[in-house]
């Protein structure tokens, strides 16, 4: 019985960094179909976002029926609700990378403003807080927790700085408004995965490290 | 033991009304502070915010160890875990009612752009969303949380008419673009607090009617 509820863990964590996977990609395509004015990669993120939903459901499933059959300890079953929380917050960043695949379809209509470097960038930050976010919750790795919830602050700088950019090309003429709008709503998407991937990695951390210290990091230490 | 196990639950019930009643008026005050150009209301946003954050420390407490102790039946574990999910739904809410605050703040330092009428409207609607996504889970009403859901695109639709509205006087003179971003943010603010609301809706609607409904929901009734 402890075994196969052992096994049985391992499943859903594994299952958890599969769908992690697929989000990274979401999130991936969503930005380089916009560099690259590429449809095609735009169009996967849509594709992609059905099986992340799937996995959600899954996901609840296998964790519910775990904790029902197996009666399982305390910390066990703290576990088992956050990687509940964790798939629940992977869903939502498919549905970013999906919002921003749309606004990246808007903008393949229309001329590019500017090159995209900062954009770029931010998603390959938030990709990377993604993937850190879920080992750090597998590995149990409290140390990884908080550097990902830290690396939160840079993305937000990064977003200011975008912002300003952006506004800088508002400000110069109205014409460039549209385009540039859609823009900071992207990089907005992207701080939204930020904070989501942060989410993950105060959870994880509240887990390994013990109680109470979920708003206390989010004040503190990862302050926004 | 089935008594105390009932008691509780309603005990976790009434929590969650009384801390969605606190998110509502986070999120009245922070517009009535912008609207007011109020800056005590706008301050109250920030002090119950350490309420709720509290709130949510303290019923995921309150939900695991009921789970532990009283090995429920598989629909009380499942209202269990949405009881869990629906606490930090309303937590991410309370954070999108600091947001709007915070850029109230920034807007109370220049002079007013425009009348507001259509954010103010917005709030109310999404205040509401929030009451009746929580009644709905206490009552297991899965009519009143579809119909929450619905109103998600009422919300979408004011959000777009405020934001054409907000370029109209960006594209007029760019002397309005900081103060028409700003305002464009807090509209994208309130349309985020209706997301969380619509969450809380199909997780209702999933557990009073069964399985896999919530990305059909999402998909198709309450499409964005």
């Amino acid at each position: 019985m402890e075994r196969h509820f052992d096994s049985e863990l391992q499943n859903l964590k594994t299952r958890l960094v599969e769908m992690a996977d697929r989000v990274e990609e979401m999130i991936k395509y969503a930005v380089e179909g916009l560099k690259e004015r590429n449809e095609e990669f735009l169009q996967r993120v849509f594709e992609t976002e059905k099986k992340v939903n799937l996995f959600q459901v899954e996901n609840d499933d296998i964790a519910l029926k775990l904790i029902a059959l197996h009666q399982p300890t305390a910390s066990d079953l703290r576990l088992l609700v956050t990687a509940v929380k964790i798939s629940s917050d992977l869903e939502r960043i498919g549905d970013q990378a999906v919002n921003i695949s749309e606004r990246a379809m808007g903008l393949l209509q229309e001329p590019p403003l500017k090159p995209l470097i900062d954009i770029p960038r931010m998603a390959e930050i938030v990709q990377g807080m993604v993937k850190d976010a879920i080992t750090a919750f597998v590995q149990g790795d409290s140390t990884l927790a908080r550097e990902v919830c830290k690396r939160d602050d840079m993305v937000d700088d990064l977003n200011n700085q975008i912002f300003r950019e952006l506004l800088t090309y508002m400000m110069e003429d109205t014409k460039n408004v549209p385009r540039a709008l859609k823009l900071l709503l992207v990089g907005r998407h992207l701080e939204r995965i930020a904070d989501h991937a942060t989410n993950i990695g105060e959870e994880v951390y509240y887990i390994v490290e013990g109680k109470d210290i979920r708003h206390h990091i989010q004040n503190e230490q990862c302050a926004t």
